[in-house]
């Protein structure tokens, strides 16, 4: 047994290994390499797959057999909610499956057999480990037992290789898009060999092989979000090894859709209309250089004006804490430290391609009409990131509202009844007492203990508002702000989670300006500026969607 | 003022942003992007460095204006020998910051002016880069005012992005050499447009200036370590900024010579071995086909039987730290993660080019011979990494050898003095407490407490020797045997010390088989293998160097 950082390294250096070595199979197949052909990287894939599947067998009969024991759990990791939209994601996965072993038995004639083995391993492969992270998401493993630590890290890696797989495909499906539009355009002097990987006979019922090919496309970027959001929560599991848990409570967040009117309407308002610009987006992209220019000049417009929106109710969310300065919780948090990481992470990614763009506008000898809204869209997708990051990253780092409201509720409450002459002087004091409380400091147990027979009905919220309104107007000015601020909060959360939502389903269903527009293929030129948008939009799309996650976490703390 | 966590996403959001439009003027460089010239890309750099210059003159000023203050420094941070080795590839710089203006007045008639400018620049940051590393490295920022968090964030971009710059310049350069020689070999086919930016007009004295961008050449690899090398020190002063310090007492780690002959002798003869392996094979490669073939085979073969005994001896030393299990230390140290990321981060990047010559060699359709000698050699690359970063993690995370040789030694001295019948039995136990004794346990205050008449002379090594030597044999087995484990334990650190010196020169000075055995060529194609080595070899070439100072702390902590 090794001690437990060097078996850390011992499992990330093999993780890492398997993790190249299928890239580079990856890319072998991307490059038509001499001899590694889809059905190597396939087999690879299926045989990751297996031994995950050995690994997860024996991890959940071993849980079983010792299922009387007492183990620590990680509060923080596999929130229900999250489970819940893996499960969603693992579900269209598996349908994805399905649509595949139709395809291979459409063309069952001239497909090797690995493109059949392949999404059947694929579908049991998310079945049981969607059954997995439901029953162990949380699971501290405490034996510092290398087969663990191995198996953790080669589910994480697969996963990874999963989501790369899933990645390349849709991106040769892009770029395969974009050149037919090229063609369409008479841009034929780029070199636009297509990149084509249909197969060479026919299938059996042609207007249902398109259908399935059809909804392929459609189903890859669900896929794809769940492969990586699996990977993170394995990760998650990798590093809670071996840890030390704090008896910290954590309190159970609740969704409550109470209040929040303006922030969803708005949100759902801008969920609609982005449908309907991609749609019309996509119907005029292509079809001719008019068509193409006005659907660029509406997407910009649109995306500017959402932009400056997210941007300005983020800037408000900041300024709502920056009023009220309270000391962030600083704890030890595997799963906070993940994905404040993962945002800066993956908006770097989308940082790459707008700086690109930025370069391009300045560098390039003529302007087409669009390139002039290309510029401050470039401009305002890093700003809205690194706005949106700082709210985020502020708001998954403050305790829950909930405890410190309370807290501020028993106060003012025995202020008021106890000290009646000493009222005015004191209730600054509450004020600042409110404005500056440690989050699990030594007042909270105080408080607590002040007010044993108050605590039993402070679960109802009825009586709790009940007793926010008791107290005379001049004592509490702060007890209202703190509820309107609130509320304010939660509506900002509630509409940059449906923005974060909507921003989504542009790149991830085609509609991708960076491609279409032109101008930084002409100056960087084609190939480079492929590689730079295929390396950076997966980043950029993930990067919509673990936003969103976060925001509706902080739509629930707060 | 924003709490730390926010200041901290601000900052770091900011620097990646300047990072990321650097790298974009770069890739535009790099593909001859239209409009966007090398002047733009050194007028970013230099305008970065004046940024960084002003905020250091400011930072020292202000220091010094406060001097009388007692501030809290991190023991761990930028260490003795750090300092000095940065220093010497400081002045190697500034060395080839003249011989950059010798160029640019040599081909002043058509060089703009940022090419002369950029040099002087460069000098003047490294000059005032260095003395602020020696000053305030060891900082550890306090005031959250985000100008100290701005400006650090914006040097260690600035440094990375001055790394980048050389890696590219340098990768450029060895990749002319590389289709220069494919030229020569007949390899016509394969596109070989020299990618040359050379000036248009003539130097005034030719010889001098070819002398010159031959010296220019040879110096840039040690510019490029320095970069990397300000860049970490910078990090970790960031990472610093704001950090509680427990007071723990930092040894002072001392570097000794004795003892470690065999080591040294070993590995100074591996250093003058590699150096005449890379001289014939500079000579050799390109001159002709079985010139290059024998050229690449003794290569080869060289490599595989040094890197099969750096790994038997890594294995060694593991071995001889599972002999003797000690907790680990794990407390908080951004110096010590850094290292251990960077280790295994960067030796992803040989790992990637490895796993890609594997794969090659097995889709290749004919194999020359020397492809044979690839395989093993590919294979060995991976494993040695991963048994060297396993010795040097897991020896970074032990407490200094010394501190608990000492309690030992006052243990056996009080055990054999104190209670002379009871010593029978008690030696197991003293093995038992030497065997795991806690860090910083409450073990180590006792035992210091205990012996305040012998701490005195402690320090003294044959004194200590002395004691060592006074109980009687049969007591103290273990003691002898913590004694030939150190020594062996640096003679190990020592000669995997110079092999990492020595394996650090092939690829920096040109000896780059894996651009001259054309196997992954012919696999994969010319371009993406030449995309995916000049990727990953940057950091297979610092980790070398990283893995070497790593080593050099090894050894003086044992």
């Amino acid at each position: 047994t090794f001690p437990q950082k060097v078996a850390e390294a011992l499992s990330s250096q093999y993780g890492l290994n398997v993790f190249v070595a299928g890239l580079l199979l990856l890319l072998a197949w991307a490059v038509h390499a001499v001899g590694a052909g889809r059905s190597d990287l396939l087999s690879l894939l299926s045989a990751l797959m297996l031994l995950q599947l050995l690994w997860m067998l024996w991890y959940v009969r071993r849980s079983r057999a010792h299922r009387r024991l007492i183990r620590p759990k990680d509060a923080h990791a596999g929130a229900r909610w999250l489970r819940g939209s893996i499960t969603l994601f693992a579900v269209i996965t598996i349908i994805l499956g399905g649509l595949k072993v139709g395809y291979f038995v459409g063309f069952s004639k001239c497909l090797s057999a690995t493109e059949g083995v392949f999404p059947v391993t694929h579908a049991v492969h998310t079945l049981l480990q969607v059954y997995f992270l439901w029953g162990h998401a949380k699971d501290i493993i405490q034996s510092f037992k290398t087969l663990e630590r191995f198996g953790v890290i080669h589910s994480v890696f697969t996963n990874l290789l999963l989501w790369a797989n899933g990645v390349l495909n849709e991106s040769k499906h892009q770029l395969n898009e974009h050149k037919e539009r090229l063609i369409t355009l008479g841009f034929g002097n780029i070199t636009t060999a297509l990149d084509d990987h249909t197969p060479q006979c026919n299938c059996s019922p042609p207007p249902l092989c398109s259908a399935i090919a059809y909804g392929i496309y459609y189903l890859y970027p669900f896929n794809i979000e769940y492969q990586i959001l699996a990977s993170t929560m394995l990760y998650v599991l990798w590093k809670n090894i071996g840890r030390k848990v704090d008896n910290h409570q954590h309190q159970k967040m609740q969704f409550k859709s109470s209040g929040v009117m303006v922030g969803a309407a708005l949100g759902l308002t801008v969920l609609a209309a982005t449908i309907g610009v991609v749609a019309v987006y996509l119907i005029r992209i292509g079809r001719s250089k008019t068509k193409s220019e006005s659907a660029l000049i509406m997407f910009y417009l649109y995306a500017i004006i959402l932009l400056m929106l997210m941007g300005a109710v983020g800037l408000v969310g900041i300024r709502i804490y920056r009023m009220d300065e309270k000391s962030l919780d600083e704890s030890k948090n595997p799963v906070r430290k993940l994905d404040s990481d993962l945002l800066v992470g993956t908006a770097s990614g989308s940082w790459l391609i707008s700086w690109g763009s930025i370069l391009a506008i300045l560098c390039a000898e003529d302007h087409p009409p669009y390139s002039w809204y290309n510029l401050p869209y470039s401009i305002l997708v890093i700003v809205e990131k690194y706005i949106q990051n700082l709210f985020i990253i502020e708001s998954i780092h403050r305790e829950p509202e909930k405890l410190s409201e309370d807290i501020l509720t028993l106060r003012v409450v025995t202020v008021c009844n106890g000290n009646t002459t000493a009222l005015p002087s004191s209730c600054p004091q509450t004020g600042g007492v409110a404005g500056d409380v440690p989050p699990q400091g030594s007042d909270a147990p105080r408080a607590a203990n002040g007010s044993t027979c108050l605590r039993g009905g402070s679960g109802n919220e009825e009586e709790e508002s009940a007793w926010e309104r008791t107290p005379s107007p001049a004592c509490c000015p702060r007890l209202f702000q703190g509820n309107a601020r609130r509320r304010v909060l939660r509506n900002i959360a509630a509409f940059l989670f449906l923005c974060n939502i909507s921003l989504w389903i542009p790149p991830a269903f085609g509609c991708r300006p960076e491609y279409d527009n032109g101008l930084e293929e002409i100056v960087f030129g084609f190939e480079p500026w492929i590689i730079v948008v295929n390396l950076a939009m997966p980043f950029s799309i993930f990067y919509r969607m673990h936003a969103a996650a976060s925001l509706f976490e902080v739509y629930c703390k707060i």
